[in-house]
């Protein structure tokens, strides 16, 4: 809290390289700064890993609603990984449903030729709103592959948002029939989504969306990697890390700026304080967990080829927001085990070790080499106001907050280290 | 998180009426907004109960460093109560001390027509950030105490204020010995005190204060009382309150705005879902918490002429932050029975039943009337970044977070309706 560098370190990200979605120059500048801030923090050995990368291009685009009579430009984003209108205006007619029950009902010349709103709403009644996310966002991932089979010209979602505003939230889809059209697909924020339902209600709404995005193979890029070298065990790991691209708007502050300079601060605080560890301690800023997670894969492809042993992997990716507690997926043994300390992280006011939540970057790490995963908890009631939304900056982070939750990887990260997991 | 009418509430208050110092006209248009809120949440009956406020004006003012041998205005905010400069200009040297301990080893010559800059940080190792409030507060209330007894001009202090940035935060002072000249006192923002302490370590400082606040005497006021009535036993009351007054920067959003628009909440909530309440639920606006706790003890003498009996009373007065928990300054018996709902708050995310905590306004009826008092604990990491500083607006309080604390509120105030204390 006196000497936490991470809140200084984000500012620097957010505001000399601001959003880097993967494959942008922004990206590799991002990478750099990655790289100096491991240095700067003490790590023994730096170095950057080869990933290859998807990379999606935006491009220019616009949304206008026809509402009683007149066109008029909303604030919209393409999701990611879509296939915009190759700059060409997709004009028609927008068909409303809540939900995919109501859109089930309805008869197929009501969605031949049109543009489907789905206006499934971020359910506010989950206290984690991560539940609440995991509750809509098939709408986000999924909307496109639904309304193609049916003729629909084209799909706009309410934002995957708690936000009490009207920021459009981007985020990956996906398109599953590879022979299929390709829908466009938009996100408007909460009030836009609140007047389109209401003029649908009212009576016909027409759009036109215009976009420019697409897939554009495949670049190179880079996970930035930190380590602390253990002093008993070398060849054993442990892995704490964060994501570092972005999505293309605002700074990719709490997504997840957050958790790399995080990541970076559990180095640098064990080393101020002289620590020697058993394993080999690494901190991860890893690439593409946006939008193909190829970070975390060729992560594990290195640690396969190098037949590396990994004790455990941490993640912070949830915001920087006050800490609560460490999701924990693993063995109930090894839950237990944890558990063991709770009083110790209390003072801190971290107290829940109930959650099974990891991250998407340690995920393949997880769930092919069977390695313990954990996730930081941070409080969850304002992440889903800003992810992936211009309003995503350096300024809705706090220090105290940011550096509480470095404290507490850094606490957690100790404790295995120096105890293990059985 | 669904129904909630508190962050609407809460946002007329702020952008409506705004600031609100006890006094002003701006309290009274306050009042008005209470009333006309508490018959909107559906309270049975609704009154105000008269208090007498100070009233203290602050009027004009400035601060000059000469630093680098040229005077520069820096934002600074006179501390609440406190007698200015009559609106002349007192130019003296600084004289930097970091703490009393400091103070007491300078000799009297270095004190003598000199301006003391009482440079004490706010200790960011804190967890709890009240516990750092805690531990600096007294360098603002005390502070031209100490100096004025070895014939100091004036005095500035470091703002105790946990902020990344340079808003100066207000807040009471008082003299302690009515015979003696009282000192002007005025706060520097954290950018401004450790420009102004490196340029003291650096060489001689002057300053120029210029200030015309003061105390006018008492004015008529009110606190804003809205009840459930009672089915059972109506002349037996549980009290829930927050405090209308606010300083007169910023809009007075997380001091207390937040509080009174949870407590109005509690009302509404209890109403909306047909709860018929044993005892009188009573939702208090107190006024005056700020400079001098008139309401609070308005509503002590009210309740002893009336021969009232108390069950409890709760405050929301530490921001609309997310809820941790509910402090307790009650019998150990009657905490360990609270004690025993903690698993029907952990779905919550509200876990800490363990701090003794009850709130300024309810201490008469706690201190005098021994009334068990309760205090909600929301997370208190960026509460003095707000706290009595021109940022305690609106825009700093997120929706579900401030709904959070209602519904805990509004849920721990039911359980001791239904099932008491003991």
């Amino acid at each position: 809290m006196l000497h936490g560098t991470c809140y200084e370190n984000l500012r620097v990200l957010c505001k000399s390289v601001g959003h880097r979605l993967s494959g942008t120059p922004a990206a590799a500048k991002a990478v750099e700064w990655g790289r100096k801030a491991m240095i700067d923090a003490g790590a023994d050995n730096v170095w950057l890993q080869p990933v290859n990368v998807p990379y999606w291009y935006r491009g220019k685009e616009s949304l206008e609603l026809k509402i009683a009579g007149k066109y008029q430009k909303v604030p919209a984003l393409s999701l990611g990984n879509s296939q915009g209108t190759g700059g060409k205006t997709l004009e028609a007619e927008v068909v409303m449903v809540n939900n995919y029950d109501e859109y089930k009902g309805l008869p197929d010349d009501a969605v031949k030729g049109k543009i489907v709103f789905f206006n499934y709403r971020f359910r506010q009644d989950f206290i984690n709103s991560f539940e609440g996310y995991g509750d809509a966002v098939n709408y986000r991932w999924n909307s496109p592959n639904v309304a193609v089979k049916r003729g629909a010209a084209g799909v706009i979602i309410r934002s995957m948002s708690t936000g009490e505003d009207d920021f459009p939230h981007t985020g990956s889809m996906h398109y599953e029939d590879t022979t299929a059209a390709k829908l466009p697909e938009m996100a408007v924020g909460n009030y836009t989504a609140d007047a389109l339902a209401k003029a649908c209600k009212a009576g016909k709404v027409t759009a036109k969306m215009t976009s420019e995005c697409k897939m554009m193979g495949m670049r190179p890029s880079y996970n930035v990697i930190g380590e602390l070298k253990g002093t008993e065990v070398p060849e054993k790991f442990i892995t704490v890390g964060g994501h570092l691209d972005s999505w293309d708007v605002g700074e990719g502050a709490h997504d997840d700026g957050a958790g790399c300079a995080q990541s970076i601060e559990v180095i640098r605080t064990l080393k101020a304080i002289g620590y020697k560890p058993r394993y080999t301690i690494r901190a991860v800023l890893f690439m593409n967990e946006e939008n193909g997670n190829k970070g975390g894969w060729a992560y594990l492809d290195s640690a396969n080829a190098r037949n590396e042993q990994h004790i455990l992997a941490m993640e912070s990716d949830a915001g920087g927001f006050s800490p609560r507690g460490i999701g924990l997926e693993m063995s109930e043994k090894q839950k237990e085990h944890i558990r063991k300390y709770r009083d110790l992280f209390m003072p801190y006011n971290v107290y829940d070790f109930e959650k099974e939540e990891g991250g998407v970057d340690i995920s393949p790490l997880h769930n092919k080499k069977n390695v313990p995963a954990a996730g930081l908890l941070p409080d969850s009631q304002r992440y889903f106001d800003y992810h992936h939304t211009a309003n995503d900056v350096f300024e809705t982070v706090n220090h105290r907050e940011l550096k509480l939750g470095a404290a507490t990887m850094a606490q957690f990260i100790y404790l295995i280290c120096e105890h293990g997991l059985e």
